[in-house]
């Protein structure tokens, strides 16, 4: 799924709601409609936005905070449990218009992590806070702050101890998709299983006055360890904007994101080696990061935009200022 | 200060001990002769290392620890205090040999933080820990702890109280500077003056294997905000190494350098748009970072160095195996 445009770019919203081990038939068609649905409703909702003018970052704030209001998505509401069965949520915001970002990492009481990365990048000399001390910023700079149990869902509490009466420690990888093979049919509740997924949710737009931005936020891995950051809240890493390149939001195993610097790694590659986007975006997910790392959606300055996972699936869509339908797909083969 | 070598590279090690405003005469000549000799011992012991044939890895993380335990330097004991009278300190590790990776961030209890870091790169599937878990973590996997109190030195207390009196905030930037000139003759206490120094130790290396490292560790911002994590502990932008192209290790205003991406861009100038190290080190440097924002030291596969920043002094040096004596340096015009 990618598209090129003409001349002269059409504002557009790509959004993403995580990648992993596709487990097609191991729900209902009824909970999958569910899922492109939501996609669906956020995508159109940002295309008013952009056609009235908003910013960028405007547009993919909104929608990454709507994404962290849905359930489905492991970010904000509906976020996994730690190993310790707590909620620690990353999210990060960056403007390609000046390159300025906001982040948190390991908040647990701020209600949308994305709104305190964009506080953060608006009010503060500082990019990145963590831990309970990024809460307590973001209480003072007005961001709303609820329970540590309103993240919870029965759903996402059955899954960490699931993980935890597998003795699998957090599920990811190679050894993760060993331990959970033998369950996907029968205790996956998305089309893409909910063990192995890399649930992160993430935005990229172009705006009407050519300005880029990305968002990205996640509630980690199922059963991870406490304290333990991973790419979502870092730029260059998983989020990264520049006006001059490219927006990108990445999702998947976080820790070869990190590595890769993959978001920064498709700007350089767009900026210093004259690649397309596509030909940037296909090197760095399907030649340099290993097999089922995950994906990630991109925009580039130019109007282009890229769908990528070398995972088997992705929740994923985006839509352009006068597209009569957002286009959403979970699967590789669509 | 920069050096070309042979076709056959010879193993070098390159530190930095933090980059800010130069406040020449401020301090008496014996004090200054401290700071160089301290670099000086260090890099003479990593010199030896290289030679016995130690790895890039080993040879900058001990570098590393060295000028953590060095009470001179704003790392590891010696650290400047947070605004809340606290410390929290950051590291991280990279191995160009397969880009593996691991790094802490807010750490208040762990001696050393490059050795939480070095452990978390070779014991954990995770790359970043933060807060007190990181501690935690660290203190599992057998990573010496001590007390608070450890880290403080009288002379970093006065640092805090004088930042408190000012009502500065953190001291930094063009407000920083703006606040502490009147200052700086009567109260720096090094050859670069406290205030507006960026405290910041860091080490790159390549080893007789051809194989690059990077080390960079720090104990923040003077009566700097709690949660605050600058680019020290983040890949690509305080610290990177990637044994197909450099290794790099950053110092300065964090933020700007998180956003830059600082030290992979380097990286991907030299793969990408095939740069010499000194000229992409150049353009990052002193072409895409504001002025005054820090420097940064960094080594490429081919064994050339640079040590290079665009503030007014950068505690500084290197060494080669087989020079006599190694390169130390702090002004600009040395």
């Amino acid at each position: 799924m990618s598209a090129d445009t003409a001349a002269c770019p059409v504002p557009v919203l790509v959004i993403h709601g995580g990648a992993g081990t596709l487990t097609r038939g191991a729900m209902s068609t009824e909970q999958e409609a569910r899922y492109r649905a939501a996609l669906r409703n956020i995508l159109q909702a940002g295309q008013l936005q952009l056609a009235a003018g908003a910013s960028a970052v405007d547009v993919v704030v909104e929608a990454v905070r709507q994404l962290e209001e849905c359930e489905l998505f492991n970010a904000g509401k509906g976020a996994v449990y730690t190993a310790a069965g707590t909620h620690e949520l990353d999210a990060c915001v960056m403007d390609g218009r000046g390159c300025r970002a906001g982040a948190v990492a390991g908040v647990s009481r701020t209600r949308n992590p994305i709104l305190a990365a964009r506080a953060v990048m608006q009010q503060s000399a500082h990019l990145l806070f963590v831990g309970a001390a990024a809460d307590d910023w973001a209480a003072r700079h007005g961001i709303e702050q609820v329970d540590r149990a309103w993240f919870g869902t029965p759903h996402r509490l059955e899954q960490l101890h699931r993980a935890q009466q597998l003795q699998a420690g957090v599920l990811r990888d190679h050894d993760g998709q060993e331990l959970v093979h033998g369950l996907q049919s029968s205790q996956a509740s998305g089309p893409i299983d909910e063990q192995t997924k890399f649930g992160t949710v993430g935005a990229v737009a172009l705006d009407a006055e050519g300005h880029l931005a990305a968002a990205t936020s996640t509630g980690g891995m199922t059963n991870k360890q406490v304290g333990r950051v991973g790419d979502t809240p870092l730029v260059g890493a998983g989020t990264y904007a520049n006006d001059a390149t490219v927006a990108v939001s990445c999702t998947g195993t976080g820790e070869l994101f990190m590595r890769a610097c993959a978001a920064h790694d498709v700007s350089a590659l767009v900026a210093y080696a004259g690649l397309s986007l596509a030909e940037a975006c296909e090197r760095v997910v399907m030649q340099k990061l290993p097999p089922d790392a995950g994906g990630l959606i991109a925009v580039s300055a130019r109007g282009e935009v890229c769908l990528l996972f070398n995972s088997e699936g992705m929740y994923r869509g985006y839509v352009r200022c006068g597209d009569v339908e957002p286009l959403v797909a979970v699967y590789r083969s669509e």
